[in-house]
């Protein structure tokens, strides 16, 4: 049998001209001006002009706790402000009734790949309430979709490691388990013992080799001196580039100079930024950092679970929101919102062969738009996705589970 | 020949309970609880459970000056924070680019009523350069589109009053052509003279009978001075519920105590407020003035324009950034964000017939979701329109044109 290696023609690349695209191996082995040859060759795909973009990166998500696809569980209203505690005991209310966890990863996780995102960071929770059990879950449900999205995931001590006795212990277990990274939560605010919870979160990762993202909402001068604390031991162990702090909603309320240095800080160490653009609260301020040289990430955090009802696994939207909070109106402000979710992702998550170049993996996205900019803002919904140059999805849907081992369409309870 | 009226099975109604709607003469004639007969009669549409709610209601765009499906227009950086007065210069640069008008206009507004959108205010320009130009040309496509949407004009004045000579009797002459209303343009910050500005467009509103919709960037104990005089003015010649400001900026930054006394003011006043819930400063408090009375309708404001390359049409979408952006979890909240893009226009614009009752016109929207929250959060973009009970829209494309004047499908540049 002759093999004939996949092509992909007249795909409008970044520097806004038309190329074929050669794929072999399961990644771009020429990427050359559009020939614009008559007819479409066996083997190839005419793109016709469509934007080709890398993957989108999902950079912080709960695969676990997400209730989309189940039946509809309407939010409490906080009795005393928003409270990290009230809202863990109202998410395991809302567990103990939730349809299988693994239904539920699966629904997510096909969300975010029918929306373009083949890598992923997703926290799982580990505490001594529901030990490994999430991790497990989920580890099976990573290896059942390995052939379709790459993801790591982050020990998350949910319930803080301090606050929760054996939590410990539970980390170190995750991390054998093949957990990629260590979490931590808030160390002053929920653990009141910001050197005690670092001191068992660094130690993990040191021990397993293994990265740290640390959930951070503690605001003003307390988050930010949590964060020096971890840029400070990042630096020390040689952990740059290693490190994120996702939130991290001190940096959206300090002051200019304040900012500034803890800008030079974080870019220093090499500690990253992970923020969702939340709707109605100060957050990381995007453009400075970046300028600052801090690598500023996206993910689209919780959907649709006992934190808030909202978020569509789509990183274009996010990409869009991220512009739209940000006040990003000209063609380079919307494309640092694009960077965010794509190139910056891919960087935070150190992820290799990244991109639309030649040695790199053909795991793309086309879709009808002029340039970024437009994308950005227009967010077009129909989208091909391709996965090592395989088309895997085709109108949000995933059309091809070859690679999947013997998965199912998952069965959504509700749109 | 008999006449079969119009009738739609199996609709999901706001109590949640599936019912049959029945049409005559463009009104819903019946609304009884769904028989579950078998199969569907001629002339009935089975809705199989889809979610109906009366058509959104846009409450602010400006139809002269977007370029939805033009070339794309990159933006310019602010050369000292933003300014209205460089941003009114930097759109008559792009607009003496642009394709027609008209073609504009008519992009703009299949795009609203594919997105669900059958009830409209639109602001357009009047000043000394432009002349009646723009009102003469969006009245035109108004006339075309009658029987599709239903849409108000507001004469603003884009350029001031009092900065722009000879627009005080523009605005006269635009109000004879057949504006609705009267629009105003920060009294204070644009105009310099706030009792000056006011007087015309109060002036003109009691000449004419015609309704005030006035834009209010101003912010801070500002805008609240102009917000008061606006409220007063509106007292004093018995104009309440016909008078509106639109962003008030101001309400989003002052006390809670200011805010307070401004709700119970505006409330009193019978002056609505309008907002899109923009992404990066503060806007007014929707919960707080809703729970004080105060009548809070929103929009897309610009789409794509010379103003932030934003904006989809979308009210639904424009909902879910409303509850985004204002914290809004619960699921009482997601439908007082629902209710700023329907019912609350509805009031705002003085609507005739708004709702799912017997009685009201049958213009309506049929989507995928449970219930409101839902669709708040899931924004589905699969939708079929009914105007008077006919199908006009269907999966975001106007497909029904017997109404419209030999107009032909637009041809949009871009996507």
């Amino acid at each position: 049998m002759d093999c004939i290696l996949p092509r992909f023609l007249n795909a409008k690349i970044a520097d806004g001209s038309l190329a074929d695209l050669t794929v072999a191996g399961g990644r771009f082995s020429a990427i050359t001006p559009a020939a614009n040859a008559a007819g479409t060759p066996p083997g190839a795909v005419d793109l016709a002009g469509q934007l080709v973009l890398p993957a989108f990166v999902e950079g912080h998500i709960h695969l676990d706790t997400s209730f989309y696809g189940d039946v509809w569980r309407p939010h409490i209203p906080c009795t005393n402000g928003f409270d990290v505690r009230e809202r863990v005991a109202f998410q395991m209310r809302n567990l103990e009734q939730a349809a299988p966890m693994e239904e539920r990863a699966k629904n997510q996780l096909e969300l975010c790949v029918g929306n373009g995102s083949l890598a992923m960071r997703s926290h799982v929770m580990v505490d001594a309430a529901v030990g490994l059990k999430h991790v497990e879950t989920i580890l099976a449900v990573r290896g059942k979709y390995r052939e379709l999205i790459d993801i790591q995931l982050v020990a998350f001590p949910q319930s803080g490691i301090q606050s929760s006795p054996g939590t410990a212990e539970l980390l170190d277990e995750a991390l054998k388990l093949g957990c990629d990274l260590i979490g931590g939560l808030d160390p002053a605010s929920f653990d009141r013992d910001v050197k005690g919870h670092l001191d068992v979160v660094f130690g993990l990762a040191e021990k397993h080799g293994a990265g740290i993202d640390i959930h951070l909402h503690d605001g003003g001068t307390l988050g930010l001196f949590e964060i020096e604390e971890i840029a400070a031991r990042s630096t020390a162990l040689g952990m740059q580039g290693k490190v994120a702090v996702s939130h991290a909603y001190a940096l959206g309320d300090i002051s200019a100079d304040a900012l500034a240095k803890a800008g030079e800080l974080l870019a220093a160490s090499g500690v990253a930024i992970m923020t969702n653009a939340p709707g109605n609260h100060p957050f990381p301020p995007v453009a400075a950092l970046r300028k600052a040289g801090v690598t500023v990430f996206a993910g689209s955090d919780n959907i649709r679970d006992s934190w808030w009802p909202y978020g569509d696994g789509d990183m274009l939207n996010r990409a869009n929101m991220i512009g739209y909070r940000s006040g990003f109106y000209e063609d380079c402000q919307l494309e640092a919102a694009y960077d965010v979710v794509s190139h910056a992702g891919a960087r935070a998550l150190g992820l290799e062969g990244y991109g639309i170049a030649v040695g790199a993996k053909a795991d793309f996205v086309a879709l009808r738009a002029e340039h970024v900019p437009e994308a950005v803002v227009a967010v077009p919904k129909e989208r091909t996705v391709y996965r090592a140059g395989r088309e895997v999805v085709k109108d949000g849907k995933v059309v091809d589970r070859a690679g999947l081992t013997g998965l199912p369409s998952t069965g959504l309870r509700s749109a």
